[in-house]
């Protein structure tokens, strides 16, 4: 099975990170097929970026929707993932998404923990929108946004950990989120060292979208009833465009 | 003061109609300046049409917001509406949230009433996410999609006078919303025949922006701490660019 | 068009203020006629308070329902307003739920700044009774009474713009309502001192009555389903018992 | 010890009757003062009614509050119920609340059976302010108001058993409280023939009366923090000035 | 009247103590039979705990439930509540359920207060799963863990006041239950230094179960719809096993 | 990996049948490890069943928790789930939350299709309890009870392919789980005539164990902040006492 680790952020670097850690989760299992964003922003981290870059993730699963069996979106709000699964016929994952739904099932309370106070708000309207914001215990950062990106997790280390910590002895939270693309992989290094479970949103992605494709692998020929209908448009990527028109043309509902 | 009228659909007709619509509701207190999407889809009718429709919402704020007092998305969805709040410092209405937050003021419960089944499902989640949803009595529809917009006032009057009448009477609702443009205006030649109060989306939302240009008028150099930080970008139109990196250029945050 | 501004406390200062302020805001769009209560308490402060006042409210729209267009009920908590719109066939307005419509439309959140710890739970109860208590993030105030109410405007000026401040950047609130008639026309003179939306009850108020009489002016000869029928009753003011008994006598339902 | 019931309506026959249940619901345990309305409405039924009524209970409740031990505001829609309790140092019993907090101690989930199609709005919005709003399911009613209300115990028996069958058996609700004064003591008569635990909702409220002033009778030294500070006031019954001014007189806070 | 007072803890004088003061609570009115457990735990603080002990208090209902008109679980978190009350035909009351919804007829608000942290997180799910979750206002306790349970009234009285206090001033809360069998009794000995009205479970318990049968003694005869079908089981004791089974011996249903 | 597919009903066939279907679900990833419940009852279908049972499963899990690496709760009600995961340190899944949590990444939103109108209450509760309660439409089920359970999947076949297709097309349901272990392995048989996905619980099950088993598995190591303190017990069966006491004996906390 393939896997489109579909990064809607346009640094490389995180993608190639992603992917790494994913091809450790999948194993043989799959192949991790990662694509980056050539339009956006270096890192999306409010709903006004997240909104342009959601409509970028759309065009990149229409260029690669047949040749995939699911697609995980890489970033941690999950931009473009109601629309894309109402869209496609085949498992859209949410970093964040997935992240809660795992961290539901392994305790009753879970939070998300991540590098810069600038992503809170964002993090917090996502998860309330997965319809668990009642076993959501917040998102904890440092106050200060970091200078860069690329060293957080060895800059943050430690504060990362007492955030954690903090929020399972005083916040009696069972579950750690290290919610973040610059924080991937980082859960299991610093599992140890936090009195909590500790989950990283990437590996859980990728191992739901196993479970996923293989969950519905036997459902492919079913119609969905609640799919949109199809449409016409103007100006859209042809792949997109077709996906959005059930396969006819533009000009041809 | 100077209204931005933006109408998210590649329809002309509509913004037409919606203009005219306007232009009656704000008199002399306003100048309607209405636009149309060259890009997108006739009618958005699915959150995968609103992700994309959100981010051209984006792009044509970014190119009027210089000259502008409010802008009125005019999509009964408010696709953008979020992220466009946080990025652009005027009133940004919603045609949806604008209606359901003036129908919360002439009653206690609300329907949508509109004219297709198959934009119940969006609807319905826009309503949810402006958080009224517990004085929301749904949103009620003909069961068949009708096969043409063009003509639906007419065609469907006596059903939406009906779908209307039974939410009042059966429902208990105090406040009927005509949603959808292509019911624009129907709401003022209907309202003698609805045992409830009607409310037009296209007049709330004009009414709207005027009453928020005159309450924030004298806030215009207060800084908005909520706001995103800058950000440099790949790929946006010029004008988008800018605004998301605070007036820099896109290459310099 | 008329505006009834009804004061439901005995205080003809507040009211003396809080129309010079009304007429600023509508202009020559709207004539504000003031009326003061003649029974109850110079400043409202509870819900037994609340529930006294609120009665006398419907005592007072009886008086002047049929010479006015609309009714804004000038006290932050509302007293009386469901059971208002429920009798009378006109507009009736909130302090507090117009300000509260009104800031949903400028930000994802809002917090109430107010002048005495007094007022916080029944403004918070206020509220959430209007269904906006996801989008709200509490009432703020300094920590003791003010001994007096005349002077609050100068005596706590900067503690709240102190608390309004704290409310932006810590409490991440988009917008702050400044609660409470004797801070009315204080949001014009802060807004430029903190860096959130500051909005007025009584301008938004004013604005809401002049929107919400536009857009039911067609619909006056609709009968309204969810009204209550007709009631005998004894011992009212003779308007209100007209009011009550659907314009019947008392004695004759 | 003595309990006031206090009928806030202006029918005497209700008081009588519900003066009788209460009787025999508390035996030799307490002494039931019964009082009725000398103004308001014969039978309050809106949320008009229910906040002009409300501050007459609050001026009833002060006539009697120094020679009781508790009261009962015998309507089912508990108006006044807020203020009063704040306002004074003796339990405050509303019969459809107490009906609500009975009917949740013997069942996970309960309906509302009334007389009237024009109670269910009141109704409804009653015990959803009691807070148990998600285990409510509903309130059930024939679908025409009766003629008068005298008679509805024996011209609506078998129509108010089968609306509580099928709460039960379709709507699987454990427990029926038959809402509404007019109903008073028709619960025992009817239980044998509906398969859910049938509530009378004054029989509940003393019954609960009885157990407040046991429950409160050594706490009676203690200040409470959260009530409202004395308050002057113009115009009001002379008890309940004196109440709201913390027995202060009116003009000496 | 008979009532149960089933300690679900193996701690007999926890039992005696809890049977003193429901004796004192209930007089003449009801006979008090108190049971402790013969398995499980001294006190019970988990939800595993809670398992085990909610399926032994089915055991020990069973045993009893022909001779008795009313059964009060005797622990705090109300282990086997919703089970019991499905499966028995009188009237099951929960120590937690019991308290709330006393403190929900005497103010608006409520906190639980207890005696170690370890008991907040059991509690406050209870507290949840009452369904009043929105007017509860959190569980308090110490920091630390009290090393033994014996004299935990004398030995935190004052922390106990203190955080009982710190709830009603500036946690507005205006009833403070004194949650936890090793609490029973002490509500009345701080009420008077207690700013805020303060309840005692057990006495909560007792007389809202003295109410429950007396409000349900008509009902006897009556089928409950709600009730589960008869089941066969195995390894059971067999009293649990006949009442699972209506009455029925375990093997044939 | 070893995974306990722990059956708490005592019916050896449905064991069979369910361990057949997890064992083609995770091929050679993990060792299926079937136990049948050796007390109890033949199938769980209320919550006092689900009480007794759910502390069975404790015992039971506590006999393998050393030789196993996850555990599956392999009745849909998931008895025993939130006690099971506080006390054990591995992962525990509970077949409805699994599902839930499953049909969460595949759709908006999902009903419950069940074989008997007697597992609703109980279901639905359960799926309440999961946190996902705004985004479930329901239980579905025949309107009367199956006379025996072993045939449910042919018997009713087309029932519950007419009650999925109606949640799909009236419901709007993305999703359809088959809930209740007697329809385990149905959703692959039926998923092509349903217009929406169907979902098998034990499937998800035993693959979201294996997914939690990798998630989890560097963190064994870490301390559990939120786990219950150790604690002696009375006449539990030695491996759950011992369990319970953290490893210590009974005797000696």
């Amino acid at each position: 099975m393939k896997i489109l680790l579909l990064n809607p952020n346009t640094t490389q670097a995180m993608t190639d990170n992603m992917a790494q850690i994913a091809r450790a989760a999948v194993g043989d299992r799959a192949e991790i097929i990662p694509v980056t964003a050539t339009r956006g922003f270096p890192y999306i981290a409010s709903r006004a970026e997240a909104q342009i870059a959601g409509a970028l993730v759309l065009e990149m699963i229409a260029e690669h929707a047949d040749t995939v069996d699911a697609v995980v979106i890489a970033a941690f709000g999950d931009p473009g993932l109601a629309g894309a699964r109402d869209l496609f016929d085949l498992p859209i994952v949410g970093m964040a998404e997935a992240s809660v739904m795992t961290a539901a099932m392994l305790g009753d309370s879970f939070v998300v923990v991540t590098f810069s106070p600038l992503m809170k708000r964002w993090y917090d309207e996502c998860v309330h929108s997965t319809g668990m914001g009642n076993r959501f215990k917040g998102v904890r950062s440092p106050e200060k946004a970091p200078e860069q990106l690329l060293d957080v997790q060895t800059d943050l280390r430690s504060d990362l950990i007492a955030l954690a910590t903090a929020a399972a002895t005083r916040g009696h939270a069972d579950v750690v989120i290290l919610g973040g693309a610059p924080l991937a992989g980082l859960a299991t290094q610093v599992a140890a060292e936090v009195p909590a479970i500790v989950v990283d949103p990437i590996t859980s992605a990728v191992l739901q979208a196993v479970t996923l494709i293989q969950m519905t692998a036997t459902a492919t020929d079913a119609p969905r009833f609640t799919k949109p209908a199809p449409k016409r448009s103007v100006g859209l990527s042809p792949p997109l465009a077709i996906a959005i028109n059930h396969g006819g043309t533009q000009g041809e509902p």
